[in-house]
């Protein structure tokens, strides 16, 4: 059987070795070998282990070099001092590429288990044996099978979303958080110590990735600044690159030190970095979440006038201020737009200039959709965000509400998908009482519709303003960029 | 029987009448007296209407000279046009305060609807009947059994919490969401568009209150400056003024404008303000929650050197760049702390610096305990935060690590409540699928048991550091002004 190329081995092996599982599934090499085999992993797995004759109802082998045919891919959880034995064993049986989850190297800062890092560098290199990790959990990819070790739970649907991070327990948490939001994945590599494979090696791959056309980022530190940013500027042309780099500050700074071994840079040279790549700029995993997402639904170009729609109480005070604040205008609609509106709405409560307040949560629903349809049609008007308070769950008669409320939420669904413009949907999260989690279900069933209907939902208005402020920033870099490129100017900045 | 005094019927009401109640459980009117008697207002409930000869089981009264005996409090929600007329009866039946529900006033900006709220003003003034409205929900008091109207499911156990608010959506939502979060209130007033009653007044009885230990506003504009901020000042020296000013951008400005006629100002004049009181300045529902919460839990004072301690994970990484972020600090622990926390910590993938890393999520929970009274008896650390991911939710063999983890998000409860230092618990929110209601069922379980401990939990450590910043600022005004004061020296800042 021909070997295979390097990336393919890794995302998409025929065969894979699982050296260090054994019979305690609270071992890590055991617990990657049960979530591949629940998750699903399409190739033939051998667990390697010098004792068990069967784990997990796979047969066992003692040695690599009995297992029959080809391994495409090793993952190697056995204890670090015993790591660099394996990785060579691993070479001699011709895996192309090795998977190492095990911690101890240059993330405790200790001499000996840096220069155990080394010696796994070295026998890479001499022995061509490519290496993600130490100190990682791996690689998820729906379309193979492939899963990160507390990855059982992710989903099975391929997207067209890549994410690459430094942190184990970042990748893991981003692929099932990201779930629920619906959004799906092409790759995703948990890289942690970069001995050899480096984010940039994975960013230069993803480039090229007919299957991924959004990349997300969790960075501690990186290995070469200046290459590292020459392929987010590239790369950001054609695919928005997305990052969350931590450790800009002292704390933090420590924290990557231990967690990774990574080195943090200064402040300014991340500051200057953001705007010569025009990489969008996230600041927590909730962040990075909401911004996928804006960039994984929104197609269209969309500017920085925002109309808010609110369903009466205040809404529309607190939503202006929040786009307000994060730089994003509220503008006055046309006169035209507000006579038209004012057709629609209540006398009394409501009103027809921006934000529109519907005046109370019981609007007709197909008023509701026209009064979207009709500020959408405004040309002061980029996008629009409309924000719905699950009110019926609190009141007597909910049925009588509730059913009404169901038809109201659907409005902006189906408005949303025929719109020239943008359109956003705020469905307040509902209380955190133990005995209000129906209301939550109910939340959740209305968030899955939307994500049906590819219309991005938030549970508040801050997060709404932040993703979409994203989206905007991306846009405006490029078409910045291309001015620039037409006029031949060079660029703004320089580190 | 005697009259009682202004704020004793607003509060404590014996009797009350609701006019403008009718068959129709769609209206206003009606929706309130529902809601009343499913709260179980203690006192006797009058519904007048000149039709219905009895309205949800209770008399109905064509007019308010019917009512045999003492009226305390009206709440009148009839037309626009019929207020009027009303609060003159009401007068006459010697009401000694009238809650108006109804819009359409000053708050629709026509000259007639500006014209019928003075006219109110003036009834209010000649005739003696003191006004809370127009334009607004009314009062939550749970002492006395009165609510909000759409407040039947808020909580009847009463705590020292009082909260002012223009907005009657943002009053209800408020209560709605705090009570999950184990916040009980003293009282709560939406006032609107504050034609009679205004923000102040209700400050200066609050002030006296008993009841109330903290006091949380919603502001869209005041009546007086100079006399709001006087009190304010006053107040905020005995008990935490937090306050959330909506509309100091130009959208939100018109917001407000529609919506209770108030006049937003300049965004410097309430720089000046907060900058002049020390009141806690807070941007949105959720951050007002929070900050109550944290002012309600935390007793002992605190300062900005925090000991970040996460279950692995990296969380410690972007926990500490979330501190370092918002102007705390993440200081290197003394040499004995660290050594003391090397004897607790597994010697591989854990850091026993701040951020103290516990390496992985299956620590021992007397072990995590221990490590938290260690970090706390650093003279370092002012507060600590601790970070737990609830992981085992997404694994094979849930129950066999769901009972350990139980255990061990126990420890920080149990070893919270007897440490001399505060200590925050973030429980990560949990993902937003369908299938993993469970997991949200749990995480709300947990949250309540903290609740229960009187120690704050938050779902994203962004959130745990902003409470922790407003609440750390206020204490750090506390002391300079009593600093202050024992100098004689005049104040740093005037408007």
């Amino acid at each position: 059987m021909e070997k295979l190329g390097k990336f393919e081995a890794i995302f998409y092996p025929k065969s894979l070795a699982v050296i260090g599982a054994s019979a305690d599934i609270t071992k890590f090499g055991t617990h990657t070998l049960n979530t591949l085999i629940k998750f699903g992993f399409k190739g033939r797995i051998y667990p390697v282990n010098p004792h068990a004759g069967e784990i997990l109802g796979l047969k066992s082998y003692a040695d690599l070099k009995d297992i029959p045919g080809c391994v495409d891919l090793a993952l190697i959880a056995v204890p670090a001092p015993a790591v660099p034995r394996v990785l060579e064993d691993c070479a001699a049986r011709s895996i192309g590429v090795a998977v190492i989850n095990t911690s101890g190297f240059s993330e405790t800062g200790e001499e000996e288990c840096v220069k155990l890092e080394r010696e796994i560098a070295k026998i890479s290199k001499e022995k061509g044996i490519r290496v993600i990790g130490p100190n990682c959990f791996g690689v998820y990819c729906p379309a193979s099978g492939l899963t990160l070790p507390p990855g059982e739970y992710y989903s099975r649907e391929s997207g067209n979303v890549a994410f690459l991070s430094q942190s184990g327990g970042y990748a893991d948490r981003f692929c099932r958080d990201a779930k629920g939001w619906g959004i799906r994945f092409s790759k995703v590599v948990s890289y942690g110590n970069a001995c050899d494979l480096n984010e940039t090696d994975f960013l230069e791959y993803l480039a090229e990735d007919q299957e991924t056309k959004i990349i997300g980022m969790y960075i501690e530190g990186v290995k070469s600044g200046q290459r590292f940013l020459q392929t987010v500027k590239e790369i950001n042309q054609k695919k928005p690159v997305i990052i969350w780099k931590v450790g800009l500050d002292e704390g933090g700074r420590r924290a990557i030190a231990s967690h990774t071994g990574a080195l943090g840079s200064r402040k300014e040279i991340w500051e200057a970095f953001f705007k010569q790549t025009g990489a969008v700029r996230v600041n927590s995993l909730e962040e990075l979440i909401d911004t996928v997402l804006i960039f994984q639904h929104l197609r269209v170009p969309c500017g920085r006038r925002i109309a808010i729609i609110g369903t009466g109480g205040g809404s529309g005070v607190d939503s202006a201020d929040a786009c307000e604040r994060a730089g994003l205008s509220v503008p006055v609609l046309s006169t035209k737009t507000v006579e038209q509106l004012r057709m629609l709405l209540p006398p009394v409560g409501a009103s027809a200039q921006n934000p529109i307040d519907l005046g109370n949560p019981w609007t007709s629903p197909s008023d509701y959709k026209k009064i979207i349809e009709t500020a959408s049609l405004d040309p002061q008007i980029d996008a629009l965000v409309t924000v719905v308070w699950q009110l019926p769950f609190f009141y007597s008669r909910r049925e009588l509400f509730w059913s009404f409320f169901q038809k109201l939420v659907e409005a902006p669904a189906a408005v949303g998908k025929y719109l020239r413009k943008p359109l956003i949907m705020v469905l307040c999260a509902t209380p955190t009482e133990a005995e209000m989690l129906e209301a939550e279900n109910e939340w959740r069933k209305i968030k899955d519709r939307y994500v049906a209907a590819g219309i991005p939902l938030y549970p508040t208005i801050e997060r709404a303003v932040k993703a979409t402020v994203n989206f905007i920033a991306y846009q405006e870099y490029e078409k910045r960029t291309k001015a620039r490129a037409l006029l031949h100017c060079p660029p703004r900045w320089s580190i």
